[in-house]
């Protein structure tokens, strides 16, 4: 199906990765065909993303009872390359292709034990007021943080 | 496996049901065994669980943003019947069995199209303080909203 | 954020629309932030699709037993416009854009009760040999019981 | 509450266990409440059995594509202690407390890391016939097996 726009060259692509986290499959989470069903690849993407933003310490301001911003989900694409089954342990990992004014493009890889790529993926994501729903910058503070991380 | 002690006699614990709720379900709620996962039981039992207190007009004062308290699950129980599977139509009954200072005792029973039980189940939910913890009683009128709908 | 580029003009892509489902969100699919959480939209894409497919009477052919063929996610795509929360009931609207060889370029438009544009997307679903992997062509059957669907 | 009917001396119902697994709480399986929302609990619980069942060599012979037996949940409780929230590691501990003739009795215990007691739970598994749907004993060997593992 051709190497999906956002990859470019898959070399470079690859390589740029290093954060990571490392999930098990659960059985709940397959479905009747006997693989992991599709909607769970967000649900790993997600569980990476929010590590890095919790180790950036970013996360903890958007879940202060008190915090006036938080993130949301912009857009998400997953590319499905190689089916995965219950019990297969996978590496998950992301890095931020850049850093915009309030938003971070998010680009994600995963490979099974043998190194096989098994899903690659892209999603933005916004930091915005919890009040007016509006789009809110990142500090210089912020962006180094998540720079320091990869 | 003998009847749930929850039921006791069936005729009598099945015939005070009137609330539900229909479901269809889902292919992302399967499992590679072919069927519905047991996990989604509860997400039906919750669904219909939080239907009633939404019409009780209940469920709007726990989401309320200053509001004080909220309602947890004190325990769960689901027994499975008969195996379910992906598209069938499933009525989702529900009933309070007791209401008791500051908790309710919620039973469920799960039918398919041709009226065949599928699940049963019970479980406690509770009132609580979102701040403290602790358990909130009932007012009147919370308790007349919950008889009423039954 | 500008229009994705797999709506082009939004009034053309808008009208094309006439296959929906009926979900209503479960407090379950909630997330700590109050709102649906962004991996849901993927499980309502795959239930309008798959309620698609069944009506075409594919879903129940890749189903069966002794079937060969089955029908897995190329890639998925989703565009976030608008929070959804808890209770909301949404239109998940779905067409077949494409028809391929093999495979069928799928697009989705969900709306809420008021008729507010939620959430976007799009992706491809390829048929596929059970044993092989290998992608299946569609029969001229398979085709014209898609193409009559809408 | 009172301890549920299950557990009986709580010092001795709790240094029985050894079997466990580590899980972190996603956002995802947050719920608006902030908190986990109570399905998961069976989520987990499935995860730490079914890693049993799997170094105990019987998942397997489940799975195998033919397999003429696999294994159902008959019933499934859950005791909810105190809440969990995003990002809490939690070891997710395990053992069966009887073994049946074609059925096993099994008890659960989940503890944050600060060795508080979240969840307590037990639930039945079944061991059936794919084809008829009736229990299928055990044989000595799989009672070894699952024995040889507490």
């Amino acid at each position: 199906m051709g190497t999906p726009s956002y990859i470019g060259d898959w070399t470079e692509w690859e390589k740029d990765f290093s954060f990571y986290n490392e999930t098990k499959v659960r059985f709940s989470e397959t479905d009747a065909f006997g693989h992991l069903n599709n909607t769970n690849a967000f649900v790993y993407f997600e569980e990476v993303r929010l590590e890095f933003f919790k180790k950036a310490g970013l996360m903890q301001q958007w879940l202060a009872p008190d915090s006036e911003k938080m993130i949301v989900v912009a857009d998400m694409h997953c590319d499905y390359i190689k089916q995965v089954y219950f019990d297969e342990s996978l590496n998950i990992y992301m890095k931020i292709a850049r850093i915009g004014n309030s938003s971070a493009d998010v680009h994600y890889l995963v490979k099974n034990k043998n190194g096989e790529n098994c899903l690659t993926g892209r999603g933005a994501v916004v930091q915005i007021s919890k009040e007016t729903g509006s789009s809110l910058p990142w500090s210089d503070d912020d962006k180094e943080r998540m720079n320091s991380l990869q």
